[in-house]
């Protein structure tokens, strides 16, 4: 059981999070490599201060560049805003630090290609962050569809909607500015990634994507608010995914359906320790969608609770990635999704963007590439 | 309280809940006119006669032109097959005679256009039949959006999924053959209906359309399974539309979302006593959709039962066309759906079919129209 | 296909459902003998003559004796209130004609009693109405658990809730008088009857009942507003009651959960198309309870509807009532439940009241014939 | 910010459960405490070790008196059989450390006595393990029936299922045996604490509990599988609890509503995120119960999220009540639940099995006590 030395950039909502999951995933999971918090990075020395008596961290910048090159820090965690994430990634590089970065991979695909030439010319390990797939009822879904329990897939049907930007009088802050941080950059990778996860790479896209609210406070909205793509899956199946961000009513529709010829799967996120699956088997007077309640019988589920339908949460998530990212380090070899996954991911929300831009059917770039360290 | 003879032209599905609403419609809403099931007619003389002993007409008739012309009889459903319709509409026409024609309106858009300008030359009364848009959850759903409840409209998803094709085992039956009985012309008619008078008239559409199981037990498939619409409405709200009739473990997913800027609705007409709403209002710890059980306190629930959460069923939604029917035809006016609130529903297939063909987005004909007797 | 001239003594409620569903019962399920509305009675002849133009009634009188001896009343449906139950039975001996009466058999159990021995002394055909235990999903219910597939029983928790007088400010009108229009009399023998038909006859109860409201507008209710009991069947099953009509949000509250050693039943009436269903079998991650929307493979739902998951409402309930009482007629022998098993119903209903008084377990008589003609 | 040297006894479930939350709660709360998991003791050396490298303890024994005893432990946690909790309790009394012990409190009503006695005199920071009770929905529904939201409440009904002893082919281990191990003492606790917190004290109980399953692989079973009390709350409340282990298909259904004459909350731990509300407000139509889903709005759940509806799991339960214990050492006061609020939940299990022997409505003694320390 070695120690390793964490260094995290960014200390709010995700920053926090991999703090949390870092000082828990050890126990949870009996991991061979125990993180050690050495050091929190934030936009001044003051913050990175709170932030580190508050998460427990040995020491604290105010410059992340002092943290990628302290030697203590073995692995770099990105939790900053996405226009940081290249300049930070060639800086892992050059240091030869494992880095694992938050959704989305850049703050434009440019810096998304890059960031992948960099990790792989680098030799490096990388992670991307999508936590959502993470779930036990995630694992368990790709789980069914791999092993044929619902038959041949005929349809896929994604959403990721949310409604903090319903209200027209909420104020045009730094979500109503940059690609990155529209809809389309900040929640439509976590359902294209799913798609991608449970489905198998997307070949072309029929996108709309459009600003519902295009001024705030007398503030023009320069990104987007709600998209969505019909899409058609390289293996031919026909899907769907909306995504936005002024959904009144959805705090975390992070929800899909996938139908096959012999069954089909529903979950949402908004109850994610269920799994819904309906198999055409059986006498007919008995079908029926079952409410399956996550327990030790699907994956990741037993190192946090021994009971089923006792529920795993969002922090949970983290912690399985941090997992996964201390095994890949261990390993010297990345694992699903690493940065490549991640630019898969941003080549459909690319595509989708000329398409909606064009009003036609779009090739997604790389398609062969999508998918292809899924676990 | 006059009687008036009523005439139905098919003694099957549709035919039967005809014949079992006439025969109710009277003792439920004490209508004006008081239906006597008069003449039944089917493909044989025979099995016109079974009908009418089971339904308990007075006669029956192998030939639906004896029907059409019998004196006795003042007014005509139609329940047969589609390809049927424009025929008996000229010789209803011919007759005077009100008429009520199930979906689709016709075989094709040709059929379903002549029989609007046939209609409507004659002065005819005149109704389509889109029952699942009668429920008391579908019309106060209506109210709803119609008072602002849930504010300016921003997003429209719907559904109408089934199952019953989704075994590729399923042999080609009549199903698997002709425009107006694939997935296009049978299911997505209703959902169609109920977009345009949830939101209004639909101004383009971008659809993609196709056959899922392309064989069934060795006989080529020649209309379609599934399908989906991405729709832009006349007052700019974005939607999307999936039909399919090999949506593996979906019985009637004839299923909406609604949302507005103040709120948002769900329904789902497996569950059709229940209408879910959000309203973005009071704190936001007691935020969240209620269920809201059908009752008195919402249109046509009270005549079928003066406790709330008791439920409607299919056979009520037939009884409450029944009665618009009879009041149309005491009015001498023709109430919604008309049958030109029935050829705008067809505009909008046929632009998806053309739109699915040439991959581009299409604008609907007549799209002036749509909605225009939305009650 | 013989006529049959049906009496229905009451016009409100119950009265208008039964009318209704005398007019569309033979068009739905093909009846040997088809219902003619013959006579309705209320309290005055303008209120019954009201009634007969509303429902269709041929003829109307305000005094029910007379539609009792009325030569052409060939069946009498009784639906006034509790306290006229006893003596339009004798009077419907006296004339030897079949009878429905609705709950409660009679205004007290000394009534309940002395219907069952002038009906069974006049061998008349007899039946009592309890609605909810019609519905496609209650008689699939039963199948199941009498086909072993939840295994042994081993728990029965029912509920018959509404919150029609849960506001302290309604006013004090008929429904606070009277034992017979409390709670216990009014809702408890519903669930109680469902109890009897899925687990058998109830050995020993241990109650509580209690007034919440002890005053309404300044009048002091005199019946009760809810009640429990605890109960053990006589096949040795544990099991739980709970009737309100105070039960602030439940509206149609009438559901019950049973469990075996192989599996688990749940069913909410707020949701009458849906059955759910565990089978503790299969791998464990794929257990869960299913939904099971009914359709033409339960029972008694295909004459509503050939297509799965369309749904039957609480006017079908009552329709299939009326096939029972005419297939009883017809057959010349009561069907399930005839006035012995509302007796059944009332002897749990009084059992539960002394057990309430008394504070201690109490014995239910006659319990060897609870359930006795379950079909 | 001090740290604080933890010591826990036991590594299973709730052992490993404990760790977990210690190591994370400092970060996710901002403790001015930091727990530094010191020590883990365990029936033997060799499994001791194998928690600690598991879980990430500095040290670990054999014997749980040098955990107790040793200089470095400052706080004790107790995660051992029932059995065990008095004696350690009084070596933790004797070295004045805190103590936070697992429910049931003690393996008797007289160990549960001693132990509060204990504490008490020794003036020994104490708390019992409720963790269920810990959830940001629990913590709501405790404000909301506070804030007099749901009105005076007139019924309370309570569940603590699972299905783990529902196969009677499952063999007789430890959970066969001692009062401790059965439902009364393993699952009860849980819910009757949720009683009282959410109502208030417990007068009097009529109970009946049972062994379902009397052998299991020829081995007598000497514990209870299920049981059921009807209860009067100290406020006039009527209520009912039931608990099974052999409730097949239930994973974790800790479950309640309460009923108020303003409206009602319905919660379900199989789905901890969501909360229903009903409020008798607003026009009749629109009313419903409201499916809420906790987020930054509801008590405890920010720390963990900042976005609503992403939800907590059950290891964020414990975390929460480590932070409420070491707030009570900081403060050297003990919090809710303390060992005495055990008691008091003891002493309700305690009438419920007197009143199942002697079949009678008994009162619960020190009732005066009950949910006296509810914060």
């Amino acid at each position: 059981m070695a120690e390793i030395g964490i260094g995290i950039i960014g200390g709010g909502y995700m920053g926090k999070a991999h703090a949390v999951a870092m000082s828990a995933v050890g126990a949870v999971f009996n991991t061979a490599l125990r993180p050690r918090l050495e050091m929190v990075a934030a936009s001044s020395d003051a913050s990175a201060a709170r932030y580190a008596q508050a998460f427990g961290f040995a020491r604290s910048t105010g410059d992340w560049k002092q943290l990628v090159e302290d030697p203590a820090v073995e692995a770099v965690v990105i939790a900053s805003p996405p226009e940081t994430h290249l300049e930070i990634t060639r800086a892992a590089a050059a240091a030869g630090k494992p880095v694992f970065c938050e959704k989305p991979l850049g703050a434009s695909i440019a810096d998304a290609q890059e960031m992948v030439g960099v990790v792989e010319a680098a030799g490096l390990v990388n992670m991307i962050g999508f936590n959502y797939i993470r779930t036990p009822a995630a694992r368990f879904a790709r789980q069914l569809i791999a092993d044929g329990v619902i038959g041949d897939l005929t349809w896929f049907r994604g959403e990721h909607t949310e409604d903090f930007y319903a209200d027209p009088q909420e104020p045009a802050t730094w979500r109503a500015h940059g690609a990155a941080n529209g809809c389309m950059g900040d929640l439509a990778p976590h359902m294209i990634n799913a798609a991608l996860a449970l489905i198998g790479p997307i070949g072309s896209v029929m996108a709309e994507i459009e600003t519902v609210h295009e001024s705030r406070g007398g503030v023009a909205v320069t990104n987007d608010d709600q998209g969505q793509i019909m899409c058609r899956f390289a293996n031919g199946v026909m899907g769907h995914m909306f995504f936005s961000r002024t959904a009144t009513g959805r705090k975390m529709g992070y929800l899909y359906e996938v139908t096959g010829t012999k069954g089909a799967i529903r979950f949402n996120q908004e109850d994610q320790n269920s799994i819904w699956l309906y198999k055409a088997e059986g006498p007919e007077a008995e079908r029926g969608f079952r409410q399956i309640l996550t327990g030790p019988a699907h994956p990741d589920y037993e190192p946090f609770c021994l009971g089923p339908g006792h529920g795993t949460g969002y922090q949970d998530q983290i912690i399985i990635e941090a997992r996964d990212f201390l095994a890949a380090i261990e390993a010297g070899k990345s694992l699903w999704p690493s940065f490549r996954d991640g630019l898969d991911v941003s080549q459909v929300v690319e595509a989708a963007r000329r398409s909606s831009a064009e009003r036609i059917w779009t090739q997604v770039e790389t398609r062969q590439r999508q998918g292809s360290t899924r676990s």
